[in-house]
């Protein structure tokens, strides 16, 4: 199980800091750990960064609807769930991990026993109990007892920073397979946040050829050039903008779009993204910032563009750690911001996270 | 080419019976026919029904605006693209077809060049040249040149009218293709329609085991179900119907849906389709109704609920002659009126197929 | 766990009614059931068929090489794994299944936790436990204790011996998913034994159009073409032969062969099925008569037939007793013979099954 | 057509300069081309490279049996199939081309309407006609008329050399889509010729993380690690030595093989990539040193190891252009001889490119 409770072994310091996300206000305090079963692992984790949902929740309480998709909070929860840690002690049947191992965390546990899990989609699960989605506790604790099978060894030049990034890194990577990436797949990534970036990164990594990244930020624009984008698009918020935009997109390309990836979710970028599309390629719709849509979806439908949609990831993290050990990604430079693990960093990085700016990935050291 | 233009070496009467759509009237008459070319055939037109989009070409000429999707219609040409026949004449290259041949004509001609030809998907070519396509004639006449590739020669226990009905039943045999629909699948086909029907015929040859079937007509749901839907579901057209009679189609199925067709492609049925639609599964979008969508399209991707689209068809002629062949499909119940080919009654027929009401397939005799 | 212990609770008679294979002697002797686990069934079995596996257990027996594949029968254990019977308690945890129901059982439990196993390929899975497979007991016995989720409810109207069979139809459904069989698939399949007509059945339901099958004997043939072969064709055993019983299958398909299955696996039988193939198709290779191969594989390769092999079968359960409930297959008439459940009776239907001659399945009634 | 013989209108030295294989003697004799259809291209060749079945052309000359495969060369013709040119004249209906475009020529010339056209698989259309394929002429000659749709402009950063290196390179690209190599996906490659190393160059561009190529040469293997091979190893040629090598291949990766690339065909290198493949992966036939092989094909089919065969090669030029311009493949190390286009440089080619020894690629520059 993936509760993070009180420890009454360990260290009395340690225990003591966990994050709750409380009712009205935010504040580090002990509880209890689950009882460590035959196939768990107890983590010490080390890095864990923050993500837009953890955002959304901290941004929600004031607002105090507590509410981020479906899911309401009802009561002080842990939250956090890009982590990475060392393992501090192994259930009794557990052989692939050792007391001392460095680990990056998958954080959603599946029932393993429904028709998804049995084909392979266990992130569709209907028994899904994910870090810091409510009911389930998150991972922004001191430690964590977690099952073994989904903490993975993190190889010797793979940082544990690196480590947690596994988790946001792993949407660009399902959302790459979902869309079938590859070397004759030119790209097209609307929004240049931390989901467009690692989108990115993760479209390199799979041989996208020509990948063209928009966002309204030129600063952003030029981030994503750093980082690898061969064209970039200031595009405008405006609907009525949307064949500019798209002209201005297929100009810089020069050749057909394959696969969109709409990673930020307005009317405006999923019409960008279906017009900008080749007749039989491929939108795969990643943000949510909407959710109902004013889309021109037939038109989309009658060129064979289909439109596809993500939840989290599945299977993931191997592939890449692997690509964290090859050097075929480097998310270091997504790292903007780091805190230590007190009540007064723990606000400031919030904040800075909730601002956007210049933050890409803001990361907590414990 | 597909032009059907005068045949000046056959019976006069017949040269005359080609079907035009004037600017202002609909009248028959007499065009000539483009010169036969080594790969071509010349066929002798038997059975040709009438589609959606003839209707809709006859009915937007008497509101003058004379556009069909993205097509404008400037002069007067023939329309009609349901059709089979019989050969007339073998271009000196044509080793695959004699005269006397009794043939299904498939209306597009793709460029064979483009990427999209050679990968395949032939009916996303930009040079497709398409049988009452402005500008390209149709086969509303009594003979058309085509190239000998794409006539289908039919079965003895396949009249000519099923062949005709090919082009229709083709819409859901690659509907069905596309949502890889099998003996897996369990079905919901919004839309009780002619489109809607013959994906219903589709998805039940394709091994469909469980199919529900919706629309606003009741009588329509009775035809259906004579027709082999499991199930029906009487729906509203009203929007905030939807999650009842999401609950309604569910309730119907007592299984998780896999695959639905919205047959016919307004904000509600495609609303009623994503939401009733299990994670995981796909929505096929058909109909045309509207361009421009307003539906939940966030929540069905974070399903990973995809949305499919299908433009006509490609290489799926062989395969609803083999289902008729077999009888494992039987388009012969969805011919609900027959008309011969006179002024008088081409106007009647397009009459009644743009009623709608009982009629299903309209068909023409020639 | 499989395994099938003594079961102190329950009437001593039927606990006493285990079938063990001894090393020297095969006789009925009581044995310990496990603790029923928190999400385990205790099911009473009621039917059991004989698998070719079981006979070749039985047989080397004889030879007292006791050996299969790889396995080694290091000790007296129970065989048997195609096998339905009535729930008789469930674990604390079990929610899917009440005391009483009738269930199919799937034989093989998988770790669960490998990269095969998330992916969906758990029949693959290094740690499989399977019913029968040397070290873990098989199911021919009165009870039996086993995961919930491996155990599948039968509808009203499919028998428990239908349940039984649901095993061997799921080798014949899994090579039909693998070789991606479908209403555009002509099919061969070279053999007529318990697997080449429980292929056949499945192909069928699969949707192939066109089916031909092959045997060295006529009565074989005859039963294939009663159950619904369109075609069949008798081949000699002579490597020799092998184009002129290509050109006889050919001549009586009429067509190209798009996927065969090799349900036997000699050199004759996969060298017919890789020339009959046409290119761009696929050979399945099931049957495992023969390890070292001699084939004109090179040849095939170049007219890129793909050689698909199969091991056992995943997730097959919900769609073969799907397809047993609509009708679309009959296994009945594939039960030649029946048993009880007596030292003597077991003798004989061992002797029965191993002799072949005109027994399909024998089948025992506990 | 692909033919070259006369052309009456062009310079008469270069029209002499036509290499014909002979049946007892090789030399450069004149022939005629054929006229220029409307939707062909006049190329002026400028490099051309050896391929193994131009050495097998030459080699059997000398055993006079000229038979490759199951073509028999039956009458002196233009042998030759990797080139690349610059256009000399363009037919009226060509739009894509000018003259001056330098141009890589894909050799095969399909029907187009086939059914294994029309679905994409043109490699297999059995209507193929093919360079220096009896009877069709190849293009080792001053100038070849072919269909504009089969030549393909390169970009300024790419040579002809590399133009011509878009032939051998497309074999390792068919090969690696047909295998599904990605990121995920560790290689094995079973010979370090020609073949064995443009699919290592490809393999490397589609991604996989981790490739050993093996040979029994250690030269080779010295090469191949140049070429970016993550291992290699040395193998024999005694098919007693399958366990040894095996444990080696997979001793140096430490890893499962996903994919291994037979790129030789003996027994032994078919045994090596069977048994070292992980379950459920996959072994692709590219070698056709043998016809009939000798392997234990039934285990690895009760792995679900999969044995997946190629032909040449379908729609494979843009992306090999695209790899050379973006420099994932650089292919000019492979280039290991140049010559002119004399009687006496061409001998001596020849003798080069059938010792093999340490020629990779030898290459005509006309």
């Amino acid at each position: 199980m993936a509760e993070a409770i009180r420890d009454d072994e360990g260290d009395k310091n340690q225990n003591m800091a966990a994050w709750l996300l409380g009712i009205k206000t935010l504040k580090i305090q002990p509880y209890h750990l689950p009882t460590l079963g035959p196939q768990d692992v107890k983590v010490r984790i080390k890095a864990l960064g923050i993500c837009g949902s953890d955002v959304h929740h901290f941004k929600v309480k004031k607002l105090s609807t507590m509410r981020c998709a479906n899911f309401i909070v009802k009561k002080p929860m842990v939250i956090g769930h890009e982590c990475a840690g060392i393992i501090e002690e192994v259930g009794s049947e557990v052989k692939s991990l050792e007391v001392g191992d460095r680990v990056a965390l998958e954080p959603g546990i599946s029932c393993g026993h429904c028709s998804l899990c049995k084909a392979g989609s266990y992130n569709l699960c209907p028994e899904m109990r994910f870090f810091g989605s409510p009911p389930t506790n998150g991972s922004l604790a001191h430690k964590v007892v977690h099952p073994a099978k989904l903490c993975y060894k993190l190889p010797d030049n793979v940082s544990l920073e690196e480590g947690a990034m596994c988790e946001p890194l792993s949407v660009g990577v399902h959302a790459c397979r979902r869309a079938n990436v590859g070397p004759e797949t030119n790209v097209m990534i609307m929004g240049s946040g931390p989901i467009g970036l690692v989108t990115l990164l993760a479209a390199r990594a799979f041989g996208a050829p020509r990948i063209i990244i928009t966002d309204v930020d030129v600063q952003r624009l030029s981030i994503a050039r750093n980082l690898g984008a061969d064209e970039t698009a200031k595009v405008s918020t405006d609907i009525e903008d949307v064949d500019t935009d798209v002209g201005k997109i297929q100009n810089a390309m020069g050749s057909g779009i394959d696969v969109s990836f709409d990673c930020v979710g307005f009317d405006k970028t999923m019409s960008t993204a279906l017009n900008a599309t080749r007749p039989g390629g491929k939108v795969c719709l990643i943000g949510l910032a909407k959710t109902e849509m004013t889309v021109a979806l037939t038109p989309a439908a009658a060129r064979e563009v289909d439109v596809i949609g993500i939840f989290r990831y599945r299977s993931t993290w191997p592939l890449c750690i692997e690509f964290l050990r090859s050097g075929k990604i480097d998310v270091k430079p997504l790292i903007t911001h780091r805190f230590g693990f007190t009540q007064k960093e723990i606000e400031d990085a919030f904040e800075i996270s909730a601002q956007g700016g210049n933050a890409i990935k803001v990361m907590f050291n414990l």
